[in-house]
């Protein structure tokens, strides 16, 4: 008998917590673990030893946990180097833990890493396992990640409630979803898109820089032929020299001494390009909006398809590591006809670290949309989608 | 036999689509009508004669535009004076139109008021009648108006998703809620709160100016307490001299000359406060979001009490104008255990142009804040709200 021990690191997810109560259920379920802390606010609150039993609550409970977005154990920034990581391991010695189950991104796997490589040096037997979870969907080796289908589905929802908004009050909307440089969860806002002069309009993605006159040039195009247009744009968009234009607007902002008006904070970008278009194409009605932290945390919201594969990819953390020393848990999907994926174990120096962007295959010639391809790639992960109506564009009579 | 037409005018709401249902399955029901327009746009549409025929439209599509957001006839921002309601009537005489469905909110309702009075004047037997909408829940009369309990949804599930991630997280986090001059919006924050600690721990609404001192005061307060702090702010908050901070904003950008960064745009109001509380309070995690259009259109996201309702009022609407000349349709909540509500007519003079804001029961004492009353109040209009779980809080081991 030995204890274990899970935490979840990063910003949060709308599934991490179900990723949680699959580590927590299956613990449950193994005679050779005794005891489940749950550290609380990541590595934290490891060192700190502030630890939950979780081997307490009830399925009630921790079923309205995995309905839950956030991290229901609290959360860290923190990056821990090898002086942090042994620490942790004195800890888990003085606790006589064995098990170490950490949810969380490249950084969390990188963690993993650095504990499971000191732990082997030193000759104690700990089973490290990361299980994946972002946004953001950049997470190597594995298909997909768990939080992307969630975000995915705000993202979608959000664009389509837009479009129909833009349709009954038609003019220029731009909205800035998360993404400083993966553009999955911008390309996600190509879900909505039902009817061919649906929105997204345009989609402006990290992966393709683009000048302010292609920019310009494409609203332009897109907004005569809707007569109205609703562009995604991610926070990390840039120009051709790769820098990112909220980099060049503080920039300006900066050295700009003649009391001007500036744009800067949250709203940054999207004021930025809502202006140009104001200004340049001499657009009347221009909105636009930041998306937010309501994109990864949002009551009530989940991909159920999402929601189930986190479950599993905790408790598959907890069957691997009954058999493996450590690794990360990945998704692989099937080629079948009906979308199913099975798990299965990585490395962690696979994972960590390491940052994906989007494929070029899912990026269109233009660079401002997406392709087939990534439909059929993200439509799965983002759950059963509303179908909306608009009826202002039907035939006259 | 006689003809009817429909329209929806000013903002899009969640649950506007289902009035505009209502009124067409009641319509379809009435012998006395031969045909019903959808006029596209609101009352441009009507003057430009843009109708589409609403008979012709499958059940099964109704109900998909039921549950649509946004205004599935397109919306206008015109606010017709005389002169524009005399080709309105004139168009309805062309048509033969005796029938005249307007959703919409106080605007709305004065149009259908100058519209009503043009036509007694000319002797047109003309029955018009306002079917209420708006988020602002600002209407006169009514118990409450559709439109209101879904966007209050939405900030509910908003702020519960919020406030678990200012759990895992934890700094300051100030969320803009839309509210010009009414606070009912801002206000359904509180419906977030399902523990004692859970946000939001402070509420700014128009109704009760506050100066920057008590803001940040009771920030510190707050965040003294709990460690963390989530605040809803309507974004007509406004300093005791009752200029609303995004005025004063807006002054000091224009005025200042030294080159130093100001804020202007969408995030204005949430990034001014953030800075506050960053440079007076010396708390470093401030975060801010301004949540935008995702209030009033964000797809698969309706009260279910909302829509229903929505959809009644819209239905008898059709019915008071079998017998009534005119009218808007209102809500009476009734004095039984479990909530229900009854319809009734008021005059359309009652109802337009008229706004009105929180009542004094609903505002806690120190004006940042609701009480039970409010809670009581607003609770059944949102629908069955998400539960949700935090653990990191549990007593340690």
């Amino acid at each position: 008998m030995a204890n274990a021990i899970v935490s979840q690191s990063g910003g949060p997810t709308g599934v991490i917590n179900a990723s949680l109560v699959g580590v927590i259920e299956q613990v449950c379920k193994q005679k050779q673990i005794d005891k489940l802390y749950g550290a609380v606010h990541a590595v934290k609150g490891i060192v700190n030893e502030q630890f939950i039993n979780l081997k307490k609550i009830s399925t009630k409970i921790l079923d309205e946990v995995a309905a839950s977005p956030s991290s229901a154990l609290g959360s860290s920034r923190d990056k821990p180097d090898r002086a942090y990581c042994e620490k942790i391991l004195n800890v888990f010695k003085k606790f006589d833990i064995r098990y170490f189950y950490y949810i969380g991104g490249n950084d969390s796997a990188n963690t993993c890493y650095i504990i499971d490589t000191m732990a082997r040096e030193a000759g104690y037997d700990l089973h490290a396992f990361h299980v994946p979870k972002t946004i953001d969907n950049d997470l190597l080796v594995t298909d997909h990640c768990p939080g992307y289908g969630t975000a995915a589905r705000f993202v979608a929802c959000a664009i389509m409630g837009d479009d129909l908004d833009n349709r009954a009050l038609p003019g220029v909307k731009i909205d800035v979803v998360m993404g400083r440089h993966a553009g999955f969860l911008t390309a996600a806002a190509a879900l909505a898109k039902q009817r061919e002069d649906d929105a997204p309009h345009l989609i402006y993605i990290p992966e393709r820089p683009v000048s302010m006159e292609k920019f310009l040039a494409d609203v332009d195009t897109a907004y005569k032929k809707y007569n109205r247009c609703v562009i995604a744009v991610s926070e990390g968009m840039s120009d051709i020299d790769h820098k990112t234009w909220t980099e060049k607007i503080a920039e300006t902002a900066e050295h700009d001494a003649h009391g001007n008006v500036q744009l800067s904070g949250t709203g940054a970008l999207a004021d930025f390009l809502a202006g140009q278009v104001k200004d340049k194409l001499g657009i009347k009605r221009v909105r636009a909006d930041t998306f937010g932290y309501l994109q990864r945390s949002f009551a009530g919201l989940q991909s159920d398809v999402d929601a189930k594969e986190a479950r599993r990819c905790g408790r598959q953390a907890v069957l691997y590591s009954m058999k493996e020393q450590s690794g990360s848990v990945a998704i692989r999907r099937m080629k079948t006809a009906k979308y199913s994926v099975e798990l299965f174990r990585t490395e962690l120096a696979n994972v960590a670290e390491k940052t994906k962007s989007m494929p070029d295959a899912f990026i269109n010639k233009d660079g401002n949309g997406m392709t087939d391809a990534f439909l059929k790639y993200a439509l799965p992960l983002a759950g059963k989608l509303p179908r909306t109506q608009y009826l202002g564009n039907l035939p006259k009579i």
